[in-house]
């Protein structure tokens, strides 16, 4: 089935991170690819990549790198569907990646989330893809309403926790 | 006619960078409206806007904000629909504002641009919205060969200058 | 017993920095409650939560949060009474939530404390509600002398092991 | 009249920052005073005023300092009444300021605002002082209530304006 | 004359800066040229400089670039030659453009000078063609006697003026 | 035998870094005593311990503190005997103590090292006590030396390990 | 008059800051001597500065720097007499400068303070001047007692402003 | 063999990271040397190593330190011979030894590599070295050939190991 989504990370060891982003896309349902090409080591293949991908029906691209991070921003000057930046701490925290992919220069933008944050970047994709899906959408409202209610139950066990604490 | 964007910003201080994703979105011809409503101090008419917005037929959010800037992630818990953060830079050269919007927990992503970078909003908007509209994709990639040869003919003219001044 | 203070974190995860803050209040006896709730993913929750919080009987809201941490900063939108918000250390080493939370925009206050901070935060909660009682003022001032005491003590110890390392 | 909020500058030079304090202190008709004393240059004096401040009735210190910002922190060492701390933007954007209030050890605390956030500083202390005084709290909402439709009467403006550049 | 270095910028804005090492150069008569190229809005022409480089007699590339800035970086991706990057200070005082440009992964080089650093990067370019060029090193190492001599004259100038100040 | 070098730590925490100065003055003959006292929590024994150093004939102090780190300060502002700060990595690696200690406001310096540089901090007291000393003086000389000729011997035995390696 | 301390700096456009600790030295009528060389343009003379300092009587050093400050560290490196580095803005709001001079590595300390610090880096070196000088000692005790006079004279004023303004 | 690069670095600790250089110069053919030298410690050996370096046929060196990292910027006093610098993390994340080593002042150059680069200070010497020798630069370019083809190879096994994933 044809991949809507393309997730491409800077190096094999991005994989831990950017797995999470798979698993996501997963849940949803949606056809897509996973990649591991540098920008500054196969340059040629990341070109070829970013120019083809329009072409091959790829709706949204997540790319995920670190350090001088340049891999979302030499996808978006090649390309012109929307590109997705994962900043992945591999030195300073994560600090160098976020800087190096989120202060791009006016005219080519980068969708960027947080550090090591692969999980949004997937359901970022999913809202872009949902613009003109409704049956998406739903399922996206869905997917909120359900980490809304995990996260009400595990509150709830939490009182009970700390009630019993007390009354013991 | 209907926004399909909304441009929001936290202060109507933060209008002279904010407007300059309304300009974009003119060149476009996408219709937009703007706000300036703040998360701490307008919070239900925040929320009242989040929750409407998927309903007028907005399709994307486009939020500036600076400071300890939550406007873009309170609008991303209250609606589906994907919001574009723009750091604003009020303190610290921005990096308060940035951290504040992109840092989002797993669950509720924001799609963050640099600091004041607001152009770049409005394009990234564009680009979303291109997914599912193929005339407003070409106008995209005209735009972005337009960028181009804009600054091919300022290298040209770079060179010019430099060969006068050279053989002077 | 009805609370008087109302712990509130951004994920359950935050338990082991803010159970602290539940152990000091223990330790003054004052009655209070503890609430797992996100800003981002359950924002109608945690706005009924802050919209009650007065009538409840609750005098001081303690919100730790970690990344973008907005929970304090949202719950003082929705509530006049005061809010101490604790940067909780998920990334960044904890500067990300610190600026979050501390950067608060003219009109919409958080008591910050440090990152993890949160038996400071519980203390300063005990001082504010000390302002109209005097025995707990008491209390507080004796608390003081006691860590005072703890302190100077240790020092004796020290002093002591050096004492007979030198001498020996 | 008794002062009930003491606001305490370490610099005479900070006056400009602080007197946003003194002007909403003012604003809510609550009695204070003002001093500028060195935590480094004139430590007795700042002991002493830590000291007797309880006595003397104050119930709230805010307290401004730049730089190395020692002096809330020394007055929270010398006084169980709640410090407000406000680091004030003297070098390195007030980071230096901001890192020196905020992370206090465990033990003693500091209420720490946004940086030069001293408008923000005295709200807090009027949130501190609503904690039992019912007549204050309402006036405290009511001012909340007048931000908020400051805010919406500037959105209507903003729009205003722009709806007439739009159908002109 | 066929150019030996070739200096490249990521904006025509940034020639204030970027003109200090054409100054540099014109002083060691080495031939060079100078291009504003963007990394991201001119991709092909910057690849196509990069590849075609060597085999036009360049020796050293000299590029300067701000923000989130990979011109240093996807030119080294495309070309064996070394590249002299040179962090401009577009925002964050220069530090996003520096750790874009030094944190590049292993395997690609960027040799990084100072934030707005151009006439190092000049220096730096001269003593690459110093290798194997001992008629040029002779050259720099007089240019860096005529610099230390200016500044044994500018402090025999400034003792002077101390001396006469103290006998005044 | 009556010390001449007072060590004070903020917390018997910090004597795992503190310890590296007592043994660089154990090293050097020079009589010292160590203290672990808190400007916050213990306010009255440090500024007792700084009014009386003087007349205890305590020459230099050496002040270890972390996070809001003020008790080389403190200190400071109660003696005028030269006090030298020692930044302790108790959060945020440490820069939080470094910029708490050494951004003095002007009149009342303290002689900051590096984080966690306890060892610095005694080298920096004995230079001071060397101004009048001639003997100490020599002594240090001799150390500084001590001190090359291990680095000269470690780098030969480096460079034995690797001229057996390349001869393998 | 032989000179006890000596000021360095590596670039005479230092002097609009170091001027400070000129002054402060004239202030206590301490025989002083200022000087501009560079560690990195004139090493030889910035060496043979250092070698001799101790010979020619030189108590105490204050060195100033900006950027990648080394000239504090290089001194420290040749001579045995203490070095106090002053970290002079010129780039980062002089964290580079500070960092840089700062974080010596074990066994050659720096003694540092504030970002254009050059005020207290006088008085520093004035205190240790008087480690063996009762006379100086009594001075810098009475110039202590002079700025808190100054302090508490600034802080009556300001109260008797507060109390006109109240009172009108 | 007469060496052409030679490695050096501020401390016997930092091998474990510029053995990664002299592996890269090992691939190469390239005669280097590796030396443990401080510019601190033993500034005479550091400066006579510098002084000698071009007279013994050295044509660049590669010097990594951490801390206040002196080593590349003193060697680049002392030389004319282009300095490459490793910036090593032994605090702060490195970024102290980042910005003590890139931030020269205009006229004294180092190359700078990102933080622990060593592999990358030897490749950047390598590019050097091509200047003029073709036959290296053919090395050089089959260098990254080979680089390029390892991550072709990684991640033709990636899409191997995801499709059998998503088969199964």
């Amino acid at each position: 089935m044809q991949s809507k989504v393309s997730i491409i990370m800077g190096s094999v060891s991005d994989l831990k991170v950017m797995e999470k982003a798979a698993k996501v896309l997963d849940e949803f349902e949606i056809p897509f690819e996973i990649n591991a090409l540098s920008a500054h080591r196969t340059p040629e293949e990341v070109e070829k990549f970013a120019r083809q991908a329009h072409n091959r029906g790829i709706k949204v691209i997540i790319a995920g790198a670190g350090m001088a991070a340049h891999l979302p921003g030499v996808l978006a000057a090649f390309t012109a569907i929307p590109i997705i930046g994962v900043p992945i701490n591999a030195s300073l925290d994560g600090m160098d990646a976020l800087l190096a992919i989120v202060q791009m220069p006016p005219g080519i933008p980068v969708a960027t989330v947080g550090i090591d944050g692969a999980q949004n970047a997937a359901l970022l994709a999913v809202q872009m893809l949902c613009i003109d899906d409704k049956i998406l959408y739903e399922q996206y409202v869905a997917y909120k309403n359900r980490l809304k209610e995990k996260i009400v139950d595990a509150n709830n066990q939490l009182k009970d926790v700390i009630y019993k604490h007390k009354t013991n």
